[in-house]
């Protein structure tokens, strides 16, 4: 994962349970901490503690690895990144035009090698294997939680495992500044609360990222999202300056930078030249969504300012300053990237769009001729399922009637995790297993779109990340220890656990003030954002509509939802942590009883009213309520029960 | 975990939602880090982010820490590790002597913060703690399978959460030398494989447990176990040198030092003199175990220094040797330590015995008035279940019959973790949680011995660890997913993994000779020493003879194993990792239908035959054979049953 173009599997294994005789030829020196990096995770997944001097071992099978180039200093946006990769009889052969192509071919390597009946092996195969978008991004918010670089670092390792290629950060919100500034240190020392990334860290980070085939693009959140920089600069502010960093949805004011001041494109020009020397990538991100126009309105200085230059509505302020910022940007060497909302058709074209808000924006820029990136529809905040985001593809959707001069203006896409109510504890878990479902699109031919062979191999790709020390499983179960405590036996709260995903899109914020400094130790935290559990339960419903085993699993299932209620319940009272689990597991068991009746309904084939039928309906709906964040996911299993009885 | 001396009880609670407000007096700067790891702590375990910033926030709880002294700079065999600690409506007051016992009552104030209906909280108590034993160690063997530095803390931490207080590393042996020596610089660049330890990560290791309350005694194993040695030294070999370092149990040229040539001492005075100044503790141990003879005895020139010297055996030449050593050591400043071997009369007495062969040789070195520490019962590579080290207390057996002033020679034991089949994947498993049950006969009054109590606060121990970053239960499910692989669901491997355990003492080397380089990824491997699955199980197996419940409770379990059997075979024949496992699982299988019939017989009343149960316990006893260096821990669960069968 992600599928290749084109894969040939041959009859037979290349055994590997020797260190490979290596020769490598041409590349730089990337390829040889990709082939060292490669070595070190074969031992740690197959236990095999294999040397890692080079070149290897005589006794072991014969790798060749040829790069014919050395790619560029700076990694850039077209870069080849294909490789062919043939296992056979002879050996192991991996070639590519450059580097980034190497490292991708020995992720796919890594992916193949398994443990059978002749010990670790690879199937012979030959791959020919090439990106279908040059953009394949993840985005981290570390404003709104700091994320420490050791949990970024991680991710970054399972980014290059599914040949991502763009680590975009969002450094800089109204929660905070995230990077050291040494021209101003204010920026930091005021508006960090002490959390923030040293400009050493960076260049560490920067530096471990290419060594794995990827980008690493800052965006710098103004002229909206911008309280940090006021808090430091409170001069700058449009209307009245912020009381402070928000700290959550209470915190309502939220002023953008003021436009009309030049003080303020001169900060900017000091503190963009600072941080464009800092991050070499060839992209700036200036942010630009989401200003919040009602401070310009009620600003009187701003307000004559306007009229004074004919600027005639906050759209067209916006443009005035993201024509200025576009300017400081280029003077230092970048290239401008923004949220949507900067669109205009009078940018400078090698402005980049990101579209958040929809296809349309995305066709829109595309159309204008702006090179454009797709994330709307990868947002991984909003705890859609692995499918839902597998199913949206860049050039469908309006996309699809541009003109092939235009789509090729659409690089790719880029998926986001906002951090409202994440934390380093749950990042991984709310980031993996999906983002392989998004990583797949990006990378694998459009034709590649079989939701059940994702979700088989998303499974494989979960379990490999823990070998690459991806916390999406072990912090999960840390989580749900901390609620079962001391006292409760760990399989009491496990089927209720496996039952429920929290609530999509932003309807967590309707029940839990968004709060940055509240603990996120509850189910909802913990809990995966796709219940893998739910999808067998749901998919086992559908099958026992004909078929007896499946009504058999299905039948144990609803007795342990309807009999475990009543032994938790107690656990649950007992603890802060567990008691707003208490109408779930209430509703879990309702649906249990319901979905035993259904069974019982369906194997005795005695027909039953419309009414009864309706109110059973009613009933099975009415366990999806909400509580606590989260809402039970096993639902349709019964519902599909209850509709395919035999009706009179 | 460990139990405390004297614990009363109050009722009601204190609740710790917010970061209490601060009180500090005393102590020095090991006071303030054990403060900012407690909050740390506190917040991984909570999941509220409790700010570090110092003194706290008054809506907190108030929490006054009082320390009237600040302990010796390298820290002592005999320091006062006592604390008081009082939580009531008023706060919490923590008061201690010295640093030591601060750090103790952090320990334990942070194992009594628990979720309950007021949210997070701790009950109120009064607390008197003081340690039974004032050498409570652990020693890890970093020689035979080298320890990265990063393992060896994150068990540093876990010890420091049990209250122990030495750290003894076993730094030397045949298999390689494993601390840089700059005076010496071949024993690591010839002797360690390029794994060892460097003086600064000496130095960072040293200062990280003085922190934790732990002192670190460092041990190089001479004359004897000493082939890294005479890899970098052949001259000094006793009889021919070594053909390199020792790699597998194969290898049988072993040479001791020569302990008739001058040049050894010198060679000992450099290293042990440079040693001595990089591990400041006050005992350097020097090992001296199992010197083999045959090299002394077959050496003309060593036979004919012996005829000349007038030293009549092997034991006499040790003696000689020793009493050398000795001096080298106390020339640098330090006291000498050595296992068992070393014992003689004409030791001087400072020296300290560490008694791996018996209480015999415990009792003997104290009435021969040297310090002792027992180690012997404390060995966790035999894989004994943690009620046996829990049983083993080291003023027992024969240490009974000392009079109060040579008991008080025995300074206490220490658990050792040899490591012939243990890497760094799977340490921490071989290490935890058992090393709590030592941990707390050896700082707990003789009188805590409630087995069932410790094994329920084992399990919370074990729970806790992870916040702590320890991987024993992490490694064992990622060691369990490796042997999975893809094919397998994990449910069908679980029933197997659950029921076996490692075979104990050596039995290990009968049937898979020991190689440092052989990949440890199998089974054994993965699961834990003691089975705490099999220990319930043959608990339900004791209560099944009267209690139909259990019986019920047991026919699952026997039903699920009879029956998983032809399920997992093919699994098993599919992979070398799970090939070996095929007899187990059938042994599993056969020890269900027996449970089964066992069963029925009770419950129909029916008697048998004197022969029948013969056949039948023949047959029990025929599934607890050793298969791939495991074997069927649940066998008493149904030996129970087969004899409790109505006879004829």
């Amino acid at each position: 994962m992600p599928w290749p173009s084109r894969i040939v599997q041959q009859e037979g294994l290349l055994v590997l349970e020797h260190m490979p005789s290596i020769e490598i030829a041409g590349g730089d020196e990337r390829v040889q901490h990709a082939l060292a990096r490669f070595i070190g995770n074969l031992s740690v997944q197959t236990g095999i503690p294999f040397d890692r001097q080079f070149p290897g071992s005589p006794a072991g099978p014969r790798f060749v690895i040829r790069c014919a180039g050395t790619g560029r200093r700076i990694q850039a946006v077209a870069e080849d990144e294909s490789y062919h990769l043939i296992v056979s009889r002879a050996g192991i052969v991996l070639t590519a035009p450059n580097p980034l192509g190497l490292m991708h071919g020995l992720e796919t390597l890594l992916q193949l090698v398994e443990a059978g009946p002749l010990g670790w092996s690879v199937p012979y195969v030959q791959i020919d294997d090439t990106p279908r978008f040059a953009w394949r991004g993840l985005m981290i918010d570390v404003s709104r939680h700091f994320i420490p670089i050791e949990a970024i670092e991680r991710n970054v390792d399972g980014m290059a495992s599914v040949k991502l290629n763009v680590l975009h950060l969002h450094l800089s919100d109204d929660e905070g500044f995230r990077v050291e500034s040494k021209r101003c240190p204010r920026l930091t020392s005021l508006a960090s609360d002490g959390l923030y990334y040293t400009q050493s860290q960076v260049r560490d980070l920067i530096a471990y990222a290419r060594d794995r085939g990827i980008r690493v693009v800052p965006e710098f959140d103004v002229p909206g999202h911008a309280v940090s920089w006021l808090v430091a600069y409170p001069s700058l502010a449009s209307g009245s300056p912020p009381k402070g960093l928000v700290r959550s949805q209470h915190d309502e004011l939220r002023p953008p930078l003021d436009p009309t001041q030049d003080s303020t494109y001169k900060l900017l020009d000091v503190v963009f030249g600072e941080m464009a020397k800092l991050f070499p990538d060839q992209y700036f991100h200036i942010g630009g969504d989401e200003v919040d126009g009602k401070y310009w309105d009620n600003d009187p200085k701003i307000r004559t300012w306007m009229q004074n230059h004919a600027v005639k509505d906050d759209h067209a302020l916006q443009t005035y300053f993201t024509e200025r910022v576009q300017k400081i940007v280029h003077k230092h060497g970048k290239e401008m990237e923004g949220w949507d909302e900067i669109l205009d058709g009078d940018l400078p074209k090698d402005s980049l769009i990101q579209s958040w808000r929809g296809p349309a924006s995305l066709a829109a820029a595309a159309r204008m001729g702006y090179k454009t990136v797709l994330s709307a529809g990868y947002y991984l905040d909003l705890m859609y399922p692995a499918s839902q985001h597998y199913a949206v593809d860049p050039l469908a959707g309006e996309s699809a009637a541009l003109s092939p001069e235009e789509k090729s203006n659409i690089l790719g896409g880029e998926a986001a995790q906002w951090t409202e109510y994440v934390t380093p504890e749950n990042l991984d878990n709310r980031i993996w297993p999906r983002l392989g479902a998004i990583a797949e699109r990006l990378w694998s031919p459009e034709s590649v779109t079989d939701v059940d062979s994702m979700y088989r191999r998303l499974l494989v790709l979960s379990r490999n990340l823990e070998w690459l020390g991806l916390e999406h499983e072990a912090g999960r179960r840390r989580m749900l220890g901390r609620i079962e405590g001391n006292d409760m036996p760990p399989e009491l709260l496990a089927p209720l656990a496996m039952a429920v995903e929290p609530v999509k899109e932003y309807d967590r914020e309707k029940t839990q003030v968004y709060d940055g400094k509240a603990p996120l130790n509850h189910l909802v935290d913990a809990v995966s954002p796709e219940s893998e559990w739910a999808r067998h339960v749901n998919a086992l419903g559908v099958r026992a509509v004909h078929d007896p085993s499946a009504r058999e699993d299905l039948r144990r299932q609803f007795i342990r939802w309807r009999d475990n209620d009543g032994i938790i319940q107690p656990y649950l009272a007992a603890s802060t942590l567990r008691e707003p689990l208490i109408p779930l597991s209430r509703d879990l068991a309702t649906l249990g009883t319901l979905g035993l009746a259904a069974l019982d309904a369906i194997e005795t084939g005695k027909p039953i009213s419309p009414d009864s039928r309706k109110e059973q309906l009613a009933q099975v709906l009415a366990t999806a309520a909400h509580h606590a964040e989260l809402f039970l996911a096993v639902t349709p299993a019964v519902r599909v029960l209850v509709e395919a009885e035999p009706g009179q």
